[in-house]
């Protein structure tokens, strides 16, 4: 039988906006130390190459590194050297000046997948990054099938569902969490969202986080991974640098029966939805 | 300037099966309760008339009413009683010997929706109840713009969104969720979808789950009225028959923003969900 179980990391790092090179110095620690505790996965955060205050589209565009630069390549070279997948996000430097907030897949072999973020939050949208139009990348890995979204592409379960749908078992997302506050005693509403994605799929989900403040701005810090049923695996360390490690059976991720005559993703009615959307959009 | 205040009462009730006075009684009892809390909108469980364990389709067929049958004639005339706005479930008599899952809004003048189950749970799909095809009805009230559908119907996340884009400020969930254990600790699964499903659209949701024990189905109780953040505003009282009250400010449901620049509705990309489905299934 072949072993379906995979350990996975969420780190959570604090990152330096604009330094390149200490980004990659605070990634390459994170990545030893999920590695040192068996992760054959390693999530991180969403433009952790960059950090994400940037002061404007001129900054962001000396920052942005194209998916063969130096730090998808040493994440490639890490990748080899202690044998992981790494998904991560990072400031990506397209043609024509345009910079996409994008996330990658990649094994010792090279990059699997590059996506980028097709729903952009706030000010993302008004002057910096353009958004993708491709939908979420699911590649078959070593350790089982993976796929990829970033931070608020996770909010829109249609979005969630297309990852779903193409087959993946575990779905890592790079975020950036503002910080925003939660009534008392309530688990963030990020990580709620994260849960019900989750269940609703059958599909294991992780999330790696940023730690710390920067240029203002105070992160959340909810990295969690969560099982196929909905539940967190791991602990919430809000706002403090962390590596989350769990172990999953993907095998949890194949099965998409929850009673004995209903599937979560059998049962769905796409032609309703289909004719639901067009009334409201007048799309066809 | 309008009041956009309104107070939503979810009754947990404990039904008897197959024992329509027995349950038109608890019933009224429940609205009562909930009225003299104040309620101006009382959500009743689902199949609220009948209870839910039926023995076989024949004890169905002989319990299920029209929709102007005594339950759900008796609920028009409570709702003319205490001005209210009435959401229950019960099991709809339909042409050619058909049950329906269904549920309606109702208020002094009559029935304003009749809605059937989209999405049949386990035995309902087997040999009980056909299916509904007609999206979530959205009804302008006295109070506010009210939605419905039923239990199963909410964990698509794709179906709470056609009632929230057709202008649902306030959802309203009849539900009865069986109960399935959760981790030490851990919210019940059916209630964090439930929070997801008001969050990601910024709309409310109330749920009236059932209480009690029937023919050996345990139920959850899992009622919950949650707000346009997606946290709840009432206790939970697992398994135990209860009223639960809360007072919305709809407006809140009224305004999408999450950020300067987000619109959890103007920032979904609906020409990418289409796409991604038609890859997925072929559909046109």
């Amino acid at each position: 039988m072949t072993d379906t179980t995979v350990t996975v990391a969420s780190c959570q790092v604090a990152l330096a906006v604009g330094d390149l090179a200490a980004n990659r110095r605070s990634l390459r620690s994170a990545i030893s130390e999920a590695a040192d505790a068996g992760a054959q996965v390693v999530v991180l955060p969403e433009l952790a190459n960059t950090g994400y205050m940037f002061a404007d589209i001129g900054e962001l565009r000396s920052l942005a590194e194209p998916v063969d630069g130096l730090t998808v390549s040493e994440w490639v070279s890490l990748a080899g050297e202690h044998n992981l997948i790494i998904v991560g996000g990072f400031a990506e430097a397209g043609a024509d000046c345009e910079v996409f907030n994008s996330a990658v897949i990649v094994d010792a072999s090279g990059v699997l997948a590059c996506y980028r973020k097709a729903h952009l939050w706030n000010t993302e949208k008004a002057d910096l990054f353009t958004p993708g139009s491709g939908t979420p990348p699911v590649v078959d890995t070593a350790v089982g099938r993976i796929g990829v979204m970033v931070c608020y592409d996770l909010e829109f379960p249609e979005w969630v569902r297309t990852a779903a749908l193409e087959g993946a078992e575990l779905l890592c997302c790079p975020v950036n969490w503002p910080l925003y506050p939660a009534p008392e005693g309530e688990r963030p509403i990020e990580v709620i969202k994260v849960q019900a994605a989750a269940a609703t799929n059958r599909m294991f989900v992780a999330a790696a986080d940023r730690a710390g403040i920067e240029r203002g701005q105070d992160w959340l810090g909810g990295s969690v991974i969560v099982d196929a049923d909905g539940f967190p695996l791991t602990t919430l360390d809000l706002g403090v640098a962390s590596v989350h490690i769990a172990k999953l059976d993907l095998a949890d991720a194949r099965n998409k029966t929850i009673s004995e005559l209903n599937d979560v993703h059998a049962d769905r009615r796409p032609e309703l939805y289909f004719e639901a959307e067009r009334r409201a959009h007048g799309t066809t």
